[in-house]
Order: C-alpha cells, then sequence, then structure tokens
C-alpha cells in the first residue's frame, strides 16, 4: 500500500507540472487528482489550504528545482542551453515555471505572489553569485537584468514556438557580460 | 438607444482590460457582460466565436494600441516611462497587455497564440525601426533582445510590485545600444 507521503508528492509533482505549462487558473483540482492518481476528496486532506496552498508549495518545488539547476550551470550558455531544451522536450509549454503563475494569479493572491517574487529573488542570487565569481562588481544588477531578459526570451520562444529569441538573447547577455568584466 | 456597435466595443474593450490583467482562464464570459453592461446572451451575437474569438479580438485590440504608443516615443527612456507608468496607476496590474494571455493559453488556441505571436513582432518591428534610425546595423537582433528584456522586466516588476526591475533593465539596454551604435 502507498504510504500517504507518496500521494502527497505525486500530487503536487502533478500540480507543479500543470500550474507551469496552463497557470492556476486553467488548472482545476480535479484535474490534479485525476492525473495525480489520488481519491477524489483527498486534496484537502494533504492541502488543508486548498488551491492557494497547493499552488505556493508547486511554486516553491519548481522554484527550488530551477534554482538547483542554475547552480550547477558554469556558463550563460548553458542557461540557454538548459532552458531551450525543457522548452523543446515540452513541445513548447514548458518556459519559465513561475511565470504563467506569477500573471494569472499573484494579484489575488499575496501568498503566491510572494512564493513567486521568492523564486525570481532566489535565482537572480544564484545569477549574481555566478557573476562576482568572474570578477563583476554590480553583479546584482546585472543578475535583474539577465532574469528578467531570459524571463521574456522564454516568454517570446514559448509564444512563438521558436528557439531564435532565446539564442538572440543570449548573444547579447554574453556581450553585456564581457561589457561589464 | 445606444447601437450595436457601441455595445460591441464597450464589450471587447472590457474584454481587453480583463484578459490583460487575469489571463484568459480567470477571465468569464458574465463577468465580461456584466462589467461591459451588454446583456447575458448577447455575446454569440456580437462574436459567434465566442471567448475564444473575444480574445483575439482583444489581443489585436491591445497590442495595436501599444504599437501606435511605441510608435510615437523618441527613446528608450520613455518607453520605460510609458510602461511604468501603466503598472503603477493600474497598482502592477497591467504589464504587457499580451503576456498574460501567451502564457496561459496561446498552448490550446492556435489562434490566440497566432494573435499574441503578431502582437509581439508588430512591436519588434517598431522598435527595429527605431534603432535603424538610430544607425543601427543589426536591428532586427537587437529590437529581440530589447523586447525580451522588456517583458520580462515587467513580469519581475508586475510580481515584486516594484518599478525596479523595469529601470534597472532599462539602464543595461542603454548602454547595449550605445555599443551597437
Amino acid at each position: 500500500m502507498p504510504k500517504k507521503t507518496d500521494t502527497r508528492d505525486r500530487v503536487l509533482k502533478t500540480a507543479a507540472a500543470l500550474f507551469r505549462s496552463q497557470g492556476y487558473h486553467a488548472t482545476g483540482l480535479n484535474q490534479v487528482l485525476a492525473e495525480g492518481g489520488a481519491p477524489k476528496g483527498s486534496l484537502y486532506f494533504h492541502f488543508p489550504g486548498g488551491k492557494e496552498q497547493l499552488a505556493v508549495e508547486s511554486l516553491q518545488l519548481s522554484g527550488g528545482e530551477l534554482c538547483e539547476q542554475l547552480k550547477q550551470v558554469r556558463s550563460l550558455d548553458e542557461v540557454v542551453e538548459l532552458l531551450g531544451k525543457r522548452l523543446v522536450e515540452s513541445d513548447f509549454q514548458d518556459g519559465c515555471p513561475i511565470a504563467t503563475v506569477a500573471l494569472d494569479a499573484a494579484n489575488e493572491s499575496e501568498q503566491i505572489r510572494q512564493a513567486c517574487d521568492s523564486a525570481y529573488i532566489s535565482w537572480e542570487r544564484v545569477i549574481a553569485d555566478h557573476l562576482e565569481q568572474q570578477g563583476i562588481k554590480d553583479s546584482r544588477a546585472l543578475a535583474t537584468t539577465i532574469l528578467a531578459a531570459i524571463e521574456g526570451a522564454l516568454l517570446l520562444a514559448r509564444t512563438r514556438k521558436d528557439l531564435a529569441p532565446l539564442r538572440q538573447v543570449g548573444q547579447h547577455l554574453t556581450l553585456l557580460i564581457q561589457k561589464e568584466r
């Protein structure tokens, strides 16, 4: 018999994938339970705070996973490669794991807004750490611009179903990093 | 008695505002009709293609309006100023008028995806035209990066409820433009 924590993990992973690709409002709790193989009515047992709690934990999970991946990369090219691969392998459904919910739900829930913001801040810090190791002084400011440009590139690439915007942005950001060194 | 076109225009403008701030899925047709002051059941009379048609026309309307505004600006600073003002005046609800729907609905409707993509392409062209007038050779490539960085900055600023990311990105983009001149 599967353990209680298995069901919770499965539901959370399923929810994270759905929120990531289609946003908060398009994701129904019944869809999460069905795709997660969890019995109807079990959601509030595992997530007493309901959909909002599920979204917050999904954002923390997705945000944390990408944060760990960003820590491992050695260059901006590798970031572009990693994100491009995710886009192509998901048929351009998986761009930024936070952006869809940030845009369609952060306005109406302060908890969700803070979870989105925390993910962005954590990525920005990792980027700033990488830049600092390269001897860049104003690493935090440049990290903000790198994060923003990559976020926008993921949005354009996803909408266009084409990696070109992501690759183009990668080239210009490399120039900008060289200039700041 | 209001003309037929008045009702249609009002419904479309209301829908465009709702899609822009909360996305496709959070926007219910009853909400659009109620806020647009149109009788229940009149939606399919004006928009036989239903919600999808309403979204496509809303994206065309919002995309066209911003395109005209972008044609009027004389510098990147003015773009940052214009978009920052929209964010602040809407309590950080109105960022990019296309992005929320692009992320939460373009995957499921090819018509919506194309309407989003067309808006981005039209803005990119206007930016490229501005750059070309400044004597920049590879204006199209730089326009892609400027658009992406501003889109990401709007996303971060909206999530953070703070204009700082937009201002920071504006400064780095100005550097990048000077470098390409």
